[in-house]
């Protein structure tokens, strides 16, 4: 009575600033700044699949958590939300420990690009890692999607981002210097992703005023704060 | 290069009343009195997994378009919203002829049962057909997922139901003393669906003027009209 089970494969990889399961927002569209790309692979990268795409303000990325094991799923977890202390039922979250490592995300999508016979679309507002493999990609339909008066449990309204955020001199002179190309916003984008806290929710207050650090593209962020302020100390690339 | 195939157990199946492709809505969320079950199958029918569910008026439902074989996907489709006759990129529809057989349905979540060792969610507006095997179930979360000002490319806005609809006296009799239990709104579903059209938008006038039939649970319902109205000529138990 089991049903058999279903073969997918990867349709593309997400190119993101993410490049560490730390610092990436707990859902997509909280930070406008997260950019990337998917790059679709063969034989998938054709120009016609995504012919009309560009049409839509936003998509959906159906996408492998590549990071988790299946193996590794319970039938309760602690949602960040709800501080890390209560349980839930994993099918009542979007927890990336499920029983089926898949991912569902609404992103912006920014740009289509098929030049050189590849494809290329650009969104934001993602909260993807680097590398994740993306197994189907389709419009957001408003009228479909976008549904007045819903609900939402224990996640009823956008979290605030709890933390005032500042960067210490050196630190700000490097992130000036840095290619506006390769690491676009980078200083917007740092400030929002210290500012939602990328620490655990479970962390106690003593522990929270240890140094903790994350990466984006190449750069290790180093910070230092407590449970209101955080400062950004170090700034340095990783290769 | 290519990223390794990705293996999907099955976590449930879709009880629906929809036991026929022909007549399935095209989108979720358009006909209310579209109901069904979600039933969820070992390992995972715990109630635990289920917890807080109840609690989103919404979910999203994963699932495999496990009528449409992965190897029938072309890069681009005819959306029936287009007239049929227009091609766009299949990443830039909701069509089941996909490079992965991946669905992506929001539905209303009526209640959760978790009597008697089995975990049973029942939804309404739902767009899927008998028999689907469920991925995952994810709360529906308003703050991320209803997107305010979002565009819909070719799909702007919800199609208004085309035709007008009547039943004759022998079928408005027969649904009248159909069990209520088992086919609850027997009489608004059939008219819903008969409403939206399900003939394939590439259909010619002269083709319109033909009898149609499709399934709802076991029953075979007959119809004839044209492209403005069509009566409901006959319903039958198919078994």
């Amino acid at each position: 009575m089991t049903a058999p089970s279903i073969q997918m494969d990867p349709i593309g990889t997400i190119r993101s600033c993410f490049t560490d399961k730390f610092g990436v927002p707990r859902q997509p569209g909280l930070i406008k700044e997260a950019r990337g790309t998917i790059e679709l692979c063969p034989p998938f990268d054709r120009e016609e699949a995504v012919r009309e795409l560009s049409a839509f303000s936003h998509i959906w990325v159906i996408f492998q958590f590549h990071k988790s094991q299946k193996e590794d799923w319970k039938p309760t977890v602690r949602p960040p939300r709800l501080g890390g202390n209560k349980k839930v039922g994993v099918f009542a979250t979007r927890s990336n420990f499920r029983p089926n490592p898949v991912g569902l995300s609404v992103v912006k999508l920014e740009s289509v690009e098929t030049d050189g016979g590849k494809v290329r679309i650009h969104i934001s507002g993602m909260d993807l890692l680097d590398g994740t493999p993306v197994i189907d990609i389709k419009p957001y339909i408003p009228y479909v999607d976008a549904i007045e008066g819903a609900s939402g449990g224990f996640a009823p309204e956008q979290p605030q981002a709890p933390l005032g955020v500042s960067f210490s001199d050196e630190v700000a002179l490097f992130l000036d210097r840095l290619s506006k190309t390769d690491y676009p916003n980078a200083r917007a984008l740092i400030e929002n992703v210290v500012a939602q806290d990328p620490r655990p929710a479970y962390y106690s207050k003593e522990k929270r005023q240890k140094p903790f650090g994350f990466c984006l593209w190449d750069l290790n962020i180093r910070c230092q704060g407590d449970d209101a302020h955080v400062t950004v100390m170090e700034v340095s690339r990783v290769r």
